[in-house]
């Protein structure tokens, strides 16, 4: 185990009919509150007026930035930022999954500052404050509702990035699964491989191999992630199912599970937010393209982890090491098909002709993130075997 | 999944050659500190010079109060509050394990108010604000590092008992494990046990019986609380394992397995309670005698919990649900012996002619703790088979 520092204040209130606390826990930290939401679901599944409602009883005063849209993009971001700083925003809610979170966070660190917000992203600027920040979540996927973590896509330059930093953690977030009731099934799988992959990242790319109690308790995240998707795409108002695969999700990416990995990378996401950033694909999708080919890829070098998966996860036992972990990346990549996730660029209808333009992004992203051993041509052998 | 509302702001410095952040982190929080420790094993570990000079480096003035025992004392409590008032003490810094750090507790909440402390665990008053609390870990065991329990012994009256209050968290723990190294086989074994009383205490009583994020990560903890455990006392100095044990220890009562359990008992520490106020017996060594006897009493009521963990943990079986079960209790028996933790009461010297003593004590609790169904006589007969 790796020294760590570990600090997550963040308030977690979970459950059945919770929303309505949204507004008392906004008010605790000002008047003006900025409302960030998305494109529809937030307004077709009643829980804006819900949450509107809440805040103007608890004497929140509400100035709307919708329109997030999935991937999230800089420059609506810059647009939330101009009416925070006009309105003298004080604190700002988010209603939504990753995205809308993840703008609001991006919006609650630029308020404060003269320069572009971007400069964060670039590794240009550190965060020094952050307005507060609440969240109604809307998606089992993202696990921002729980983290000091942030992706934005500068639409612009196309590229997707990311930022850390604990002040970016939400002051609250309300969990309540039964929000996550209406989620289409395609999506509802896509933040399953989501989780998972976050998840998978720290399992096999900390340095460490003396991390048996971290193991055990992502092994035992995958598990549930696995089981209780399968349960809600077959009854998607099972609510003990969404409650199992929410906090999951949440748990998956809040720092609990990496206390103690050391230093870890992002190399499927680094992959994925290439695909997103070029082709717009949906995040969770992109990562079960990603993740089989690179866990093929990894697996030459280190078959020991992978075949503790396999073992664990799906009870595979090979004589060989390396096989009984090739056999638990197959079975993996067998369960996104089951769940009905992309596990090929094909089904995106990227071509292979397209391969350097990706690998040459992710690159840009490689070198940003400081992961070692990704040139330009491993890059491209792991898309390759992802056709 | 129950609802609930999790919120723990303890920040973990967990590692090698931490012990010189005491100082800073108390200093933040006040000039004027309380020094509580107790009696040998914080001067031997020469931790005590390391504490008190980061803390004399920072700024701070220590005043001292040193001599906390084991099954910690009502009346020493009330000491260390008589000083903290006169000294005009602004912050707590415990330098010891579960006992040292409720004692720091119990001053810190007993300092800010004019009635007796004991009023507290009596449930007669609620704890409204707390000085702040740092602390620096010498024992994997209790968990009072990283949450709002304590439990003080009234010895005038024999009475055990304990409060929680998200107001008792520590605001920084520092764990080393490299201070346990030195922690003799006997108490390193009950700090285990302690841990996974913990851990069972949520996994049996709760009623909610879809939790199976929650069993999972609890499962896997026992796991490596059990193998790290025997690890250590096959090589004390191995700090991976002192390591695991000690973040096991930790994760095993703060609060993380138990969001979503809903309403929870303590059973086990109940009865284990007045065998250490009535006799003195280490907590841990208490609990290995309860735990089994407890488990076979409640196994009648509810197997299927008690087979899932036999399967899980041991690898069990059987046909029969309530057979798979019973060898799983048997086995974690085997397991205490194995470890040398005492499983009978035989073992304390303690005669079938206290067990009617016992139990009275026992039900006390019960009733504050509002434990249903345990009359003097279902205690007396927990006990008897525990002979």
């Amino acid at each position: 185990m790796q020294n760590f520092v570990l600090e997550n204040p963040t308030k977690i209130i979970f459950g059945r009919d919770t929303i309505k606390q949204i507004g008392p826990e906004t008010a605790a930290f000002g008047q003006n509150a900025l409302l960030v939401y998305g494109r529809s679901s937030a307004v077709k599944n009643k829980i804006y007026d819900q949450v509107a409602r809440s805040l103007s009883s608890a004497g929140v005063q509400i100035f709307e930035h919708g329109g997030v849209q999935s991937n999230p993009i800089l420059s609506h971001v810059q647009q939330g930022i101009k009416l925070a700083k006009k309105k003298k925003i004080e604190v700002i809610c988010a209603l939504g999954g990753g995205s809308v979170i993840d703008s609001a966070k991006a919006i609650s660190a630029g308020t404060l500052v003269e320069h572009d917000v971007w400069q964060f992203f670039k590794a240009k600027k550190s965060i020094k404050s952050t307005l507060p920040l609440t969240c109604v979540l809307t998606l089992a996927a993202a696990g921002s509702e729980m983290n000091g973590g942030m992706v934005i896509t500068n639409e612009k330059t196309a590229e997707k990035f990311g930022v850390g930093n604990k002040k970016l953690n939400p002051k609250v977030s309300i969990l309540n699964p039964e929000i996550t009731f209406t989620v289409p099934r395609d999506y509802t799988a896509y933040g399953a491989v989501d989780a998972i992959a976050h998840i998978l990242e720290f399992y096999f790319t900390t340095l460490d191999k003396n991390t048996p109690v971290q193991d055990r308790f992502m092994e035992g995240l995958i598990i549930n992630i696995m089981e209780s998707c399968e349960r809600v795409l077959a009854e998607p108002e099972d609510y003990q199912s969404r409650a199992d695969l929410m906090w999951c999700a949440t748990l998956a990416l809040n720092g609990w599970t990496a206390a103690g990995l050391g230093m870890v990378g992002f190399p499927m996401h680094m992959i994925e937010h290439s695909l997103s950033a070029l082709y717009n694909v949906p995040h969770g999708a992109g990562l079960s393209v990603v993740m089989p080919a690179w866990m093929s890829y990894k697996n030459k070098e280190n078959p020991g982890k992978f075949a503790q998966l396999a073992r664990r996860i799906f009870a595979l036992d090979h004589e060989d090491e390396y096989e009984t972990a090739r056999q638990g990346i197959k079975k993996l990549k067998e369960w996104f098909v089951k769940v009905k996730s992309p596990v090929s660029l094909t089904e995106f209808n990227i071509p292979a002709s397209d391969i350097p333009r990706i690998a040459e992004n992710a690159l840009g992203l490689a070198k940003l993130w400081r992961l070692r051993g990704y040139q330009q041509k491993i890059i491209e052998n792991i898309l390759v075997s992802a056709l």
